[in-house]
């Protein structure tokens, strides 16, 4: 007999469909977050696209499968593209001196902020945006944090909220927005230059901390002068980004155990590292033949990923030479100049199928930026990698890959053909590079749900169940003092001091009676002797 | 194309019959873990239970589709059966003082470690069932805490370990031993007399801090002074207890969200609250007929679990005259003297298919000692409660259902009939009760895995990959003042000191010399105004 609790559970957890809402960030971020919308339109969802009229690389076609709402902001595109085209030169930039990269970086974070700013304003001062987006009634937000104001755009419009990410440096988001403990003992801030893992020494505990209190000092100044002050601006009351990205019922993080270290994480913390990965699909018949004419040696797969399309030509032809010493064919995706001192193993393309040529047999290896998608792809199809990482997050994703064993790592900005060449022959030919990232994709692959199902699981739990509560620690309603418990701590030392002080007092109390009855009878005596 | 690495994983991760060495728990603990069993032997794995002859639930029969390996304790059963009787009785008495229940305590908790040490000794001073077990070559060894030196066990044999626990008071176990944080500040230590739930005023969090100095205070004693003693002399150097069971590799928590508050938790710790419960079977034809004769007011299910076969006559019609008046008909399990008071509504049984009633549909309410099996059972069916805590985590069970407004609790000990009676038409007539309890139900229901599959799930794990070091943190290899970095900081802070005594040094030693060149000159005008 099934009873009629369990009935009524099969009707209500059924798969209704939602409305969702989607913020998405840009580049590699709305690569991932479409694998999501797609998979939630698979699942008759209807899902809106929110993007602003500047962004740089969230298109806007008639031909999807879900909607688009553009609003208009009041940055021009070309502006907006300019912005993203310095963060990119900022880190290319090897030439400059320290003071002249530092007033680089201020500017541009001053360009980033000034972008954010415009784009919030644009959408919360848009009314006729923001009654268009009560009035479609939708169900949950999905967003990125690249994306700014999405989780003010949620409180906005009361609905559940489900946040993407990948993490940010010493977990900052995650553990003050999120309450996430990150204990520096073992858990890195970030894994700089390859000695920083989850097994620390005394000196990388130090290193470590001190990565903390320089990472934690930038977070805190940046939210309270720049993001604070823009969310009380549109709120027209005091709030913190923290706050209310806080409020997010879960939190999709875009690794997993095969790729971080094990930390503390939080029930409402779901790890969906490689939500976009899918078998290889077949080659075209052009790159089939090539990737065929490999032979036993195989080939390599080089990208340096969707933001980069030049290199200096002194860079280029460094990388060429060393592609034309070894022996396998190279399958190279760049659109900048071809350099002179490319070999015959070596054939540039426009765009490559990434995720089918890793996939393939015959791909022994990937040169590539290190990307959080790029790398997953590495893992979820075994492939060992050399890591050329150039911004944001890329150091850090290779050096874990590095610390695992599954990549050698160099610098594109100082690396020398010779480097590279010795590079790509060990991550060849020494098979622990190999075997290593197996034991990465056998984790990967392990797991109880798919990562991509996974996602879509929170999402629609929260759409079913108007939120997740219950899965939120109550840590968000504490403030850092009561958190430590530094005032139950400073109660029960001052009622401990308390106790002593009055034992201390009664002791001398009854001491300074004896003494008193005692002292004028040796006194006595004393003088008795005199 | 479906790449090469991929048909590997679709070779490796199939289900390989494995073999699994249980040392289970007793009484509810046992009964639990059978369905793991269960579940391991309906998917073809090979199950031994070891089992000390000793054992006081753990019945080895040659029906059963698992083996048995029992060896010889030199307690006799009927021994270890009293220390479970005194343990009981220990908690049922109210007439002793508190002197007296003091000195019950520490004999029952003497006797308690006598027995553990027993069923240790006896294990691992047989050297032909170690040479057995050694030559079966298993591939996972799963215990209960409750059963002592299991942990000890799975080291001795190099075999993967999988722990399954309800929880210990304050976490102690999962703290110390697992390395899972617990913020006092709102991971209440144990919920007491129904106020101490993750959202604590200032008073509570100071009790709470008090709790968890207590019950770390307990257990830091115990274990430094019997499990590690009886650990260090089974394998002669020193060894503590929780270093030992630090190494298990997954830790399988008998709960869930639906009933834990949420906390920070660790990615080898996986929540399987409720396994054991399942759809309701169909009730005799005889059990059918008086749940269908109370009509449309339904009936209410009573038991207080396995291990209480007897209440005093003077409870046993407390609790009867005060079934006597509700309108609902009583399915009351006891083995006890039938009560003189007891009403026509009221059937007694020796025993009960407790899941299937309380899946019944007329069923409306449940009278439970708050054991976590009869609790997640009255989840899973989403039926509420009144309560009547016995021992050990039930109170606490039961205190986390009524603060989550799905139970009333009474003290069974101190209760009249019409408490009894005004709490069960409370929970009958306040829809409130049905609701919350509908509400944990659906968050039970609602995850993206069974919860016995996902048991199994990780059992199978740490059989295909011979463990699951990748979730394990590695602040199991830290000492306490590590962990917390007290060594960084004061490594950082003596920094900071000699910095800024060597500032104020050269800071003082200019102010001397500015201060000499002009004091003689002011002590000269001095002179000469003089």
């Amino acid at each position: 007999m099934i009873s009629g609790t369990l009935l009524v559970f099969a009707l209500l957890c059924g798969v209704e469909a939602g409305r969702v809402l989607v913020l998405p960030g840009e580049y590699s971020h709305w690569h991932n977050m479409r694998s999501i919308v797609d998979a939630l339109v698979d699942k008759n969802h209807s899902v809106t696209v929110l993007v602003s009229s500047s962004s740089p690389t969230v298109q806007h076609t008639r031909t999807e499968r879900f909607n688009f709402n553009v609003f208009k902001a009041n940055v021009k595109k070309e502006e907006a593209d300019a912005v993203w085209s310095d963060f990119i030169h900022l880190w290319m930039t090897d030439a400059a001196s320290t003071y002249e990269k530092v007033s680089m970086i201020m500017q541009v974070m001053s360009n980033f902020m000034a972008l954010a700013a415009d784009t919030c304003k644009s959408m919360f001062h848009n009314e006729d945006l923001l009654h268009t987006l009560r009035e479609s009634h939708y169900d949950v937000l999905l967003s990125d944090p690249m994306m700014p104001c999405a989780d003010l755009m949620a409180e906005t419009l009361e609905i559940p909220h489900v946040l993407s990410l990948r993490s940010s440096f010493a977990y900052n988001f995650e553990h003050f927005c999120g309450q996430i403990p990150t204990p520096p003992s073992y858990v890195p801030a970030v894994a700089v230059q390859g000695h920083l893992t989850d097994h620390m020494c005394f000196t990388e505990r130090v290193e470590n901390m001190l990565l903390y209190i320089m990472y934690t000092t930038i977070f805190q100044l940046n939210m309270r002068f720049t993001f604070d002050r823009l969310y009380t601006e549109i709120r027209g009351k005091p709030t913190t980004m923290c706050e209310t990205m806080g409020k997010a019922d879960i939190w999709l993080i875009r690794t997993y155990w095969d790729f971080e270290y094990p930390r503390p994480i939080l029930p409402n913390f779901k790890f969906v590292g490689g939500l976009h990965c899918k078998p290889a699909k077949p080659l075209s018949k052009e790159l089939e033949k090539f990737v065929q004419s490999s032979g036993d040696h195989g080939i390599v797969v080089f990208s340096l990923g969707s933001m980069i399309n030049n290199l200096t030509i002194e860079r280029s032809n460094i990388i060429a030479s060393a592609l034309g010493q070894i022996p396998q064919k190279v399958v190279w995706r760049y659109s900048g100049k071809t350099p002179e001192s490319l070999a015959p193993n070596t054939k540039i393309f426009d765009w490559i199928p990434q995720n089918d040529l890793l996939g393939h047999p015959k791909t022994k290896a990937f040169i590539t930026h290190g990307g959080t998608n790029g790398l997953y792809e590495a893992i979820y199809h075994g492939v060992p990698m050399v890591g050329l990482p150039l911004f944001a997050d890329q150091p850090d994703n290779l050096m874990h890959m590095k610390t695992k064993g599954a990549a050698v790592v160099l610098d594109i900005n100082t690396m020398k053909s010779k480097d590279l060449e010795e590079a790509l022959k060990t991550v060849l030919n020494n098979p622990s590079y190999k075997e290593s990232i197996m034991r990465l994709s056998r984790i990967h692959h392990d797991q109880p749900m798919k990562p991509l199902d996974q996602a879509v699981y929170w999402i629609e739990f929260v759409m079913r169940n108007k939120g997740a509560k219950h899965l939120r620690v109550q840590a968000h309603d504490l403030s850092w003092y009561q958190y430590h418990c530094l005032d139950v701590a400073a109660f029960l030392l001052a009622i401990v001091a308390l106790i002593t002080f009055l034992f201390i007092k009664t002791c001398s109390f009854f001491f300074r009676k004896c003494f008193r009855k005692t002292r004028p009878a040796g006194k006595a005596q004393k003088n008795k002797k005199e």
